[in-house]
């Protein structure tokens, strides 16, 4: 899994059907890169979140077969902005 | 998933019975790394794209048993090509 | 697999319902990367563990209906911090 | 899928017997990474080609039960060498 | 599939039961990344070898429940030590 930080959400009106309704956000990892994923736990923006990849991001959604290769499964307790972490 | 710029059509008449005619579309993202994919919404150039890999990818085509390892889902409302994002 | 070294625990209370309890492992690879993987074999901070990615990450946990696409599957015996191995 | 030239054949007489008697290609992406692949086209050295990754380089395959992760789905017909493309 | 060369062995006595007995082996690829591989086709440290990756890894494997993400699947007849490739 890896660890990101949910920067906004993204509007796709046109989109396959498997994509259902589902609301998509973008989200930055640790080196700054841009992803898109879907959210199985409803994680605001600024929140640092842990993401599946691969077949485990659909397994994670409740419904699995939304098409999803990257999806939020956890919102972390405590995550340092410079890239350490406190759990207390 | 990740965010695509569609670039051009290519063509590839010499294939595997298993892409059938599927038309192919070039993309880059945002760090300029060319990819090509199969299209299911019907991008046309120059569009700002969500794309969907691995076995995601089939399963979003209409019909899933196309060859492919990367698909286009669904066309972003609003995206600056700065790497910002506007929503409205 | 990948050469990766256990730097802490992660705690994350809201999460998908998939991941069960399972505690959760930051871990940083040979070229400083954090991920976060699950933990079939249950290795302290401190430690160079092997870790299987994909599907493989599932099928290596106790119960492969967790949810993740990381997971620790084996302690190495002998790993020097400076990227060398000595196996005695 | 991705855009990547042959650059050899490669000779690997001692090999698991899924790979049955495949012949391997040597391929250069465009970034000028190396990789190995089987062919489901045909392509000689030099031709630019597209190549499918992960399971859907399986299914590419006459026979997919072949052992493969990476294969030879389709010849570009015209791409120039400096990385820009041309249809006609 | 990817090229690599054959460093040393790994012991890793804790491991998950799904790794059962198999040997590991350290691998570098061809940037000087390493990574860990069961193997198929018995290939001593110093050999040039191909390994597939994901579930091609475990089909591979004569035994395809053992856990793997990345297999030996054969030995490279000739490769040269600067990245060139010779065939007799």
């Amino acid at each position: 899994m890896e660890i990101m930080r949910v920067v906004d959400e993204l509007v796709a009106t046109q989109r396959v059907s498997g994509l259902q309704k589902e609301s998509l956000r973008v989200l930055e990892n640790l080196k700054g890169k841009l992803s898109v994923a879907t959210d199985a736990v409803g994680a605001p923006p600024g929140e640092w979140v842990i993401t599946a990849s691969g077949s485990a991001a659909r397994y994670a959604m409740p419904d699995p077969s939304v098409i999803t290769d990257l999806t939020i499964i956890g919102i972390i307790d405590h995550w340092e902005d410079d890239g350490g972490k406190t759990d207390g």
